[in-house]
């Protein structure tokens, strides 16, 4: 799958960059994204006299190598990285400590053009690895339509950026939340605060009721086409300059989109989308995937947001001192790794290496050759490398490594020329409800000539694969 | 390279195990392959009261992981790991504080197919990711034999294994450095030890005369068959019970690569091959590229070594308390690229994505239309998404970017249906040294048609690959 990913970044004109996991203390703290958030929740150690952590994200560390490289690489720099991170926090269900993600961005670009590739590119990495189309979803929005509502409900001012900061910080995490909590919840959060079921109350922004319904019918501007949409949110922020320049840009996008063929099926506006962090100048995107899985409790639920990103153009500002304009992605690799089996659950494939099973230790080369043979053919297999005296563990291994077929050769059939080949999943099927009739029929055994082993095997996998 | 390399592991019936990089420093402690180096160079802070410290290597964690889960793994247990590893030292040329291992490692199963699986799986993960047959060797020894030249030199006693620990572990760390000091050298660390062009003193073994010249004989014991060598070290170890059963098994790794056609281009016996570390107990092997490449300097010099491995049937032991035959191979990443870059260095191929100049903003979903086009041809582009108003810079970005081709398109083209396509490595060529006459023949830029696109960028790119 990481491979897969990393085909379609290239695909796109990403180059690799490997980064150390380590970083100091102060690169990161520099870069942290959330300024109101206190510098914890890394590992962190000292070092000769330097702070040293593991990093959190990789985009800190692409700030910090951009700032220290920038009159090397090429401009507009675009890499991708992929690698795990690490927060220091107590783990959950879906949450880690260690964790993969897989990046791409584009450093000094300031045209919308880059947003729009990074959310097509999104979508086409989706589906390389196997998520069907209208099995996800990557939605867009822009910020600065968010501040143009806040502009217009008097909780921004452009000539001040610090007027209302702590206010707006709320009404963007709250927005955040509006998949988890719903929307009189977020309400809530938005006015006076909210008490959870716990009895713990979370303070809310305090805005007014007219600000309420005007960040609301923001939240809910989402119209019966991707036009009516853009066309609601122009109405929203009609007398903001920054609004509608983020009305602009999402228009750009959906042009760009339309014309490429990612609406609405693929790429489609959603005014709700915001994403928490404050970094955030421009477009943002998430992707989500919108199939349905059980959980290990027997019911139904989605996986929800596999990736996110957007433009950021301040954030490389604070190491360099010098505006840069940045765009990008981050896919939580270990989040649509769970998605993927939860889906493939149902339906689970046999994926492990057809097992040459040891009838007699004088036939190793024999074995070895099988093998070659079929690893020749691209097909995984393996001969048996435990104790071969007790045949029943040699099946039991194949069990347990999810085989396909074993392979079962005797100085018998070794003379006649011929291999048996023992179907595993045929072979289960029956055991567990065959009448006898399927069971003649479809014989889980059978002789095979030493010639067809290919065609044989890769006749039960392609019947495997397709159910 | 790296999903090639996990190809190759797949193919050979491994599976992908991605275990933390964090472990706790008495997990990795109980591990640490040299009892006899302290248990240093490590990353490591202290979390909570616990230890913690980065992995520095991915055999650690590989025991690790099985004492805790043997329960449910399948035995034998055959897992593929790839990811950072850290050591806390002084970085040097070719010596990282962070680099990237690639492992296999059969667990459960004593059985000498398993080391010759490893060799020749080796041999073939070389070969795909493109190091041509003869610019590689898979050398491969066995300890045991070692231990047979100890026994029959007074320095091994099969019933204390603790006798004369300490100068037998002089010895295999003498060994180990032939390459680098040569014979005279590694003889000096022998007997009396050996003072260095510095003037250091380095303590040797204190072996009698006879004792030096015996394991020197060892050390030269390659014949011109690797039938003879067989021979010589059979001769060398005769009275030595564990020597003998070292010949037999090194006998049997080569009767199956000579079955298997692995002999002796690809996996050859080379006495001098020990490993530096102290918890192999059988076959060893180590892959060496072969082939010569320029240094800064302009002197020619060979990587050597690449990846190593062996048999280590007592470490999970000092875990599980059980003994659980073990064998394996780690590739060294950052090395295996260096080399490859080395080589490539004088025939270097432009690797970049073919870059699809701005020359009209209005036009940017037709410059979008040709890289869905050739993306769709998995031929790696982008839109250049920088300011396009100096049209220099874009070919400079194109340079930047190691760029074969870039492509041009104005209104005056579109409306024809063509698209201009400059050559960059033929234009870099014929700036720098053509005739004329070549210029001429050779236009470093020409009109296509719209619908040959595809097939005219893959004419280049073909060329290009072919010198």
């Amino acid at each position: 799958m990481l491979s897969k990913l990393c085909d379609i970044y290239e695909l796109y004109g990403f180059s690799r960059l490997e980064s150390s996991a380590i970083e100091t203390v102060d690169a990161l703290g520099k870069f942290l994204p959330d300024t109101d958030r206190p510098n914890e929740g890394v590992f962190a150690w000292e070092e000769d006299d330097t702070w040293l952590a593991l990093r959190y994200d990789l985009t800190a560390p692409l700030a910090r190598v951009y700032a220290q490289f920038r009159n090397e690489l090429s401009n507009p720099y675009r890499r991708y990285a992929m690698g795990p991170v690490w927060r220091n926090e107590k783990p959950g269900i879906g949450r880690y400590r260690q964790f993969y993600q897989c990046d791409a961005d584009t450093v000094g670009s300031a045209s919308i053009v880059a947003d729009f590739e990074i959310c097509s590119m999104l979508s086409e990495a989706l589906e390389a690895i196997g998520i069907a189309r209208n099995d996800y979803i990557v939605k867009v929005n822009n910020r600065k339509i968010l501040n143009g509502i806040m502009e217009v409900s008097g909780l921004f001012d452009p000539m001040n950026l610090d007027y209302k900061l702590k206010e707006r910080g709320i009404v963007l995490r709250a927005i955040d939340k509006l998949d988890r909590l719903g929307a009189e919840n977020v309400s809530a959060l938005l006015g006076k605060g909210r008490k959870d079921v716990s009895g713990d109350f979370t303070e809310g922004a305090n805005l007014s009721n007219e600000q309420v319904t005007r960040v609301m019918s923001f939240i809910n501007a989402k119209g019966n086409s991707e036009e009516k949409t853009v066309q609601n949110l122009e109405e929203l922020v009609k007398g903001s300059f920054v609004g509608d320049e983020g009305v602009r840009e999402l228009s750009q996008i959906l042009e760009l989109s339309e014309a490429q063929g990612y609406m609405s099926d693929r790429v489609s506006i959603d005014p709700s989308i915001v994403r928490g962090l404050g970094y955030y100048t421009g477009p943002v995107y998430e992707a989500e995937l919108t199939f349905e899985v059980f959980d290990s409790s027997g019911s139904k639920q989605t996986f929800g947001s596999v990736a996110g990103g957007g433009r950021y153009d301040n954030l490389i500002k604070r190491f360099t001192g010098q505006e840069v304009p940045a765009t990008g992605i981050s896919i939580g690799v270990d989040r649509l790794v769970a998605a993927l089996n939860a889906k493939r659950e149902n339906n689970r494939e046999p994926t492990g290496p057809v097992i040459v099973t040891v009838m007699d230790k004088d036939m190793l080369n024999l074995y070895q050759n099988i093998v070659s043979e079929l690893r020749s053919a691209n097909i995984k297999s393996e001969v048996y490398l435990g104790n071969p005296k007790n045949f029943g563990n040699q099946l039991k291994y194949a069990d347990k490594r999810n085989s396909p077929i074993a392979i079962i050769v005797g100085s018998d059939e070794a003379s006649k020329g011929i291999v048996q080949m023992k179907d595993l999943v045929l072979g289960s099927k029956i055991s567990k409800n065959a009448t006898l009739e399927e069971w003649k029929s479809q014989p889980a055994q059978k002789a095979v000539k030493r010639e067809n082993l290919i065609s044989e095997v890769n006749k039960i996998l392609n019947r495997i694969k397709e159910p």
